[in-house]
């Protein structure tokens, strides 16, 4: 019973039909075709507002990419000491920035907060060349601690990024997840809360490789077709990624395979939230928002876990041992249940 | 009908069930899964050489990572100068090897001479640090003219690379198109050819979005896998990727589908010749061997081509004008003769 | 009166003599040269050990440029999060290592601890290509903070180092100063105590353009000479670099500039200890143990200093105000008295 | 008795007590002293237009920096074949640039002609991504074969920029030699001819190590300062580089420096004229213009004149053996006639 990661289960049928489904004759290569053209007529309707859309077959391709447009190789981007961006990608970001500097800072249940933001605005805004240049902040959505911006707290960041001009991404592997959890228009966490480019997570999400760069500033995007070529993420036969991403936000999939995976993530924290006080030293260690787990818990249990089937990654914790569990778009409502019961029957072991 | 590019016909229906086929059940992400595994086995058979392989998305990741990994920045690649990593790769070499000098060298036919290279190896090998170092070649196999290096012309190649101590890295976009031409044991134009990398092409030859780099040297494949995910071509759930390889390469399909494509390319090429020779200033500009015909034709020959439904490339020719003609996996003899016949009644009309 | 920095100082009259004694006739360029040569092996004999040195124009070029040999593109670098390399050089390491991760740690008066660095090397050193791979640590000696490390604390971080795999880089742009402090022989807080690479500064020790990079470990000077032309910093005219540090390292001079700036800063030091206890919120912020000194002082004695004629950088303090005094090789004691009479006079005005 | 290049001769003895001069009290670091403010409204009222200047110490930082502001990652910069910018600097354009592409270009006697530059811009401006953008043009005044573009010859090449859309940046390494040869205002062969950047040498003029790049639109300057710094290149006592660059340009002790070089190199010229008609395959291989000679001379000759105690380089020659003499600043008139009467010998002597 799967609990590894969103990305360890396979693709949702629709988008597997949708593949099946666009390999019907030629079409032009490089995303010279219709299916790429419909991606970004249907993010415009979505976000209600133009877009320029580049789709690329993984989300550290469409992180780098955009932060290589925001930040020059003398700049750099703040994002969370935990942040995908600063932690898992081997460095993609300095790669395509061409060497930029990134500025980790903390931040409680993985958000960073405009004060933390503002005092490392203020510190590293020298205007002296010795130091690089402060020119974007990258903020994931949901965040790698399965906690969610809302509308106002994304606000309150964008003005600290407007006083101290600077440019604000967007990490939406998990952007559906996000969406899924607030139920408010996404123009409010993206454009109108100043995001200027949104990594569009889809493979997570049930597709099989698809993302995108979302730029609602299309000035921003002038170079990015070359970077993307250049990058090696110009997708030949493109379509078969477009044709992804089409089915995946028409027709509301996107949302439908979220918050199925959200609700299956809800009655686990639910069942844990009634059970984890009667274990010492077990505890949700974030509020369990989008589709992800981080759960504090004794090794014999752990292992006890993994012992009935149970596959889910460790999690580095500040004290004790914790897990990750994630939940998907095919996740189960069976396997959760068992997993708490296996749960329960393994602290009354204990006890 | 469609002689625009090997890129823009869709997917052999043996890799779209593949894809159904992986999509049964959770597995891990990243390539550590049984796919990823069994496309290395597989292609060790091809090949007759233990071999370190690496899925990715495009042949662009796989050529740049490839020769990253050969190339320091302070180093310099030789390639043919219309080779793909010279002019059709926006720079993407120079950005993965972190700026490593490309040296461009001529060739009848697509191809690089071995005295070519002895002289070019033998100017610049300086031993001052006024010089970027020689490190690598880069040849194209097939080659972006449609012409087929022969185990031989290899041989003699890698012997001036070998005295030089230069790297060969081989582009092999179409590399299932020259095997299927020249009919050897596949070690013979790889390793036992002098040949350190190759990328191996899949996407042009029926796949969706499938390339690998197989390194010969497991030494040499050291850093690839840190640079293949710094470089955002670490896809998530690679077992799409890797069972369209597995698919691809079992059981000859490579071959069959490269067969195909090249029966078809001789088809026109055997029209062509009869009919050429009836047209003053038209001809074939290469030798046609794997998929890829360059037809110098008369303007007007061309627009009544175009006006009769058929599509394809301008390309450049030294002098007058030419288009290039690829056929694939699935092009119809029917088209074939089709736009035979087309030429032959154009021509007609012009005399 | 100028304790600004010791490069706001000019050149010491050895130094300049220096460059006029080597005005004489030609000499072959590019560090092709005898004062070259000569300096090679008196910094082997400092040093006690075979060394190749490369001598180059600023001290951000030796550190960058010696890092890039350590550091891979997926590679880490850790120093103390403020040291020069981290904050001050805009960069440079992360352009001249192609992109590799710089990773920021805290460290009491300028000093990582074996602690800080075995903690973050156990939690950064995953094995996963997700994470960049850690290579190298970068030492300030004499730290940013005018402390010096020990042989001892040394030795304990190289433990540390050797145990993760780790190679060490010490950034040596207040070498001299550190030596003067310590008294011992420069083998043991180098290569004896695992240093691979130290930038050995001199401009500030009283050249006028001088550092050099010294490696203890041939092996890992190879690409040194290329890096170095490559970045622009073969200076073509090099015996005039390298005639300042031969007559810098000659001799003892540099030992004997570096204890009058030792001995200027502990004057001042001395007096600040027996002055600030009678102002309320003043106090040295780190032990003097080099040339440098970082006082917290009220806004309004700062100010009254500079009205005197003292020039000073103000010093970015956790709490009130702070500011940086710098003694150099040619600090007049009448000055430093007269800072500390100033000083005085100010506190009882204030009273 | 030394030809071998205008780097291997000393400092010029007015720079050296400038040097000297420069060396009286404390001043400012990194640019912000007076000597620097005056190099900047000295070369302003030479070339009759407000410029920013950046002095630095070597050549190929002026050039490589200079380029990385003008030329994208994803963009490419023409130069000659021969360029010091595309041979000579172990890829500093690619370093600086973040990979940029350098398209060498053919050339008689070290120039670049409109109609190369129209045709291989032509061919290279496709608009299309798989392609870098064409962004900038290197010329190098005088040229690496000793030649000189007149204004007339620089306007041409500057109309084929515009119309293509590209910058223009100038190597003038020894620009002070092309200048005493033309006899011109300096505004006509700088941004009066299109001239965007110019990278001012005068460490070959005579200098020590001072160079500077001199920007003529302050927009294009506007990262240089922070790309200076990242790359080590911002000198920390930096009057000292500046006060060479002061002495240098005022008075036109730069002008006076270069036409005693040339003219040494014209009487070298009418001597070679003289005598080499004598000699069977020996000859001039270039107009003689600045102060280098490029001389096609059997190999018995060559190794005659370096017995008797002549210093200089073998050069690279289509066919036969060829070396090439540079004179100096300093170069003596007896020099020059006792390498004639040799040489004059020799051939004698071998008939």
């Amino acid at each position: 019973m799967n609990f590894i990661s969103d990305n360890s289960v396979g693709v949702a049928p629709e988008i597997m039909s949708a593949l099946v489904e666009a390999n019907r004759g030629p079409s032009m290569p490089y995303g010279n075709d219709d299916w790429t053209r419909r991606v970004e007529r249907r993010l415009a309707d979505i976000f209600e507002h133009a877009v320029r859309v580049f789709p690329v077959a993984t989300g550290t391709a469409a992180n780098a990419l955009s932060i290589a447009t925001l930040v020059p190789p003398y700049g750099s981007l703040y994002a969370h000491e935990e942040a995908h961006v600063m932690v898992d990608e081997c460095g993609a970001p300095e790669l395509f920035s061409g060497g930029a500097k990134l500025r980790p800072l903390p931040g409680a249940h993985g958000k960073l907060t405009p004060e933390v933001l503002d005092r490392a605005l203020k510190r590293d805004n020298s205007g002296d060349v010795h130091q690089v240049i402060p020119t974007a902040i990258s903020l994931t959505q949901a965040t790698e601690a399965g906690t969610v911006y809302k509308p106002a707290e994304l606000q309150a960041i964008a003005e600290v990024a407007r006083r101290h001009k600077v440019r604000l991404h967007m990490d939406g592997a998990r952007f559906a997840n996000a969406m899924a959890f607030l139920g408010v228009p996404a123009r409010q966490v993206t454009w109108e809360a100043g995001i200027d480019v949104l990594s569009f997570g889809a493979s997570k999400g049930g597709c099989m490789v698809a993302e995108a760069a979302v730029f609602f500033d299309p000035a921003l995007a002038e170079s990015f077709g070359h970077r993307r070529m250049r990058g090696g993420h110009l997708v030949s036969k493109m379509r078969f990624v477009s044709a992804q991403l089409e089915t995946y936000v028409a027709d509301g999939l996107w949302l439908k395979l979220a918050r199925h995976a959200n609700a299956m993530a809800q009655r686990l924290a639910q069942g844990l939230t009634a059970t984890l006080p009667h274990l010492p030293g077990a505890r949700l260690l974030h509020p369990v928002e989008a589709n992800e787990l981080f759960v504090q818990l004794p090794a014999g249990i752990i292992a006890g876990l993994r012992q009935a089937g149970f596959q889910f990654y460790d999690w580095p914790a500040e004290e004790g041992q914790a897990i990750r569990l994630v939940t998907a778009f095919n996740t189960e409502a069976a396997h959760v249940e068992q997993l708490l019961k296996t749960l329960r029957e393994l602290i009354g072991r204990a006890a």
